[in-house]
């Protein structure tokens, strides 16, 4: 059983903007990205039909990013996903970027388990244990000295 | 009663690319919300709730465009709308994307009335005589000889 | 030596819409993603940095698409590019896309050979000869009779 | 001298998924408008052509937002931008977002004053006197208890 999630993705046009990079808001989509793959690989769906007729979503609670080096047009960017506090009804993440040996971003995204009828109001539930126990926390990269890949990073 | 309809948008940051230009996607985006703006000066939404817990919409049925001169970061274009025919279901508009003289671009969308559950399959219906009534057709301005403003356009 | 080039595509969630499902406008950036895939699949790239400082890159002249089906969430979208025309300058394709036996759309797309330095204004050049010897035409699957794989498309 | 910027904003469709509601990636999008809007506003922009030939523009270290409520289709947003911190290079900047009396989202963005020639490396700098001059300061709204307009926020 694997501890981090990763996944590949290559760069296309439009995700640039004039400076000649990828816009910052993609890692954004990135992030979800990764994931939505995640969820996958564990046999789970981010949107899943329930057996009441409900939907069952992960709304976003909050999503930050800091940037250390730019991507560029067909890079293969690598996204690391951990999986660091499986709260009651929440779920924490964080995400490392790389080109190559090039740690190019970091994130952190935190969802919440909501169900929902469409068109309806959300609300957050317990997450079920059938769907809890998939998930592995492993300890943040981001908080640790050394962490990436031998990038420096105050 | 005016025959087009007219707005105005200043192209942001993130809808450039590389090239230094707006990437040609973002143009049907522009369509769209030119057809909403207008939608809404009629008194309409392009997503309407109707008494009998449907929802009528305009899904697209085609759209292209054809790019004669770039736009770039703060350009404030404008964007003028023709409806050139209004069909039994469906409804065709064209349109121009000028920054000052200048045509950028053209292009033409036709959309067809439906409405549907959430969820739940489109089904296309008649144009309601009411909705029909505010529309007002115009001369096609892409097919004429000497269309936009001085374009030499084949 | 195939003659037309396929490659799929997972439709992620920031590309849907309201609707529930996957926002035209998507639909040209997965034609140009089709494109660059191509481009690679060559040994080419859109945007070649050419001996003499200048790149070498292909701008949109014009993009059209029709939609038939919607695609959702997840879905495993097949795209099928097809070079139907190499001019003296530019470079006709077409595209259809689907999910597993049904079609959801169709598309066209003529784009342009140019030199630019960047910053400065584009210019169409000839297709050079070893780059126009990569690309095979094929018969255009949009205006055949039978098209697609079964739709009957008026 | 006001102390905060505001500028508006209607949520257009293609920003929504298909949850109903804005897809989260498009608030860094808002910020960044908000922060060229403001630039404007003090008769500047986020890419300005110098004397010697370079290029200052204000590239992302990091950004962050939570989200308290959904923006839905047509919402007309209210974003209010503080900058919070102007250092010897970088400017810190907080966001809120409104609907009407209901605060929808908080945000933070640091950016850094660089120099750069197309296609070269940025350079970070210190942010010119001529320029500081214009940034004022305010306290952060976010730190403060009560802040908002009566959420009250963890």
């Amino acid at each position: 059983m694997t501890t981090t999630f990763t996944t590949t993705r290559r760069i296309e046009f439009h995700e640039t903007d004039l400076a000649g990079i990828v816009h910052f808001s993609n890692f954004y989509k990135y992030m979800e990205q990764a994931e939505h793959e995640y969820f996958r690989s564990l046999g789970l769906s981010i949107s899943m039909h329930q057996d009441d007729g409900t939907i069952m979503g992960w709304p976003r609670v909050s999503a930050s990013s800091s940037f250390e080096a730019p991507a560029f047009f067909e890079d293969v960017v690598e996204i690391k996903l951990y999986v660091v506090r499986v709260g009651v009804k929440s779920l924490n993440m964080e995400f490392e970027f790389f080109r190559e040996n090039l740690r190019l971003a970091r994130g952190r995204m935190k969802t919440v388990c909501c169900t929902f009828k469409r068109g309806d109001k959300m609300r957050s539930i317990e997450i079920p244990e059938e769907i809890r126990s998939r998930f592995v926390e492993v300890d943040s990269p981001l908080n640790k000295p050394g962490s990436g890949r031998g990038n420096d990073h105050a």
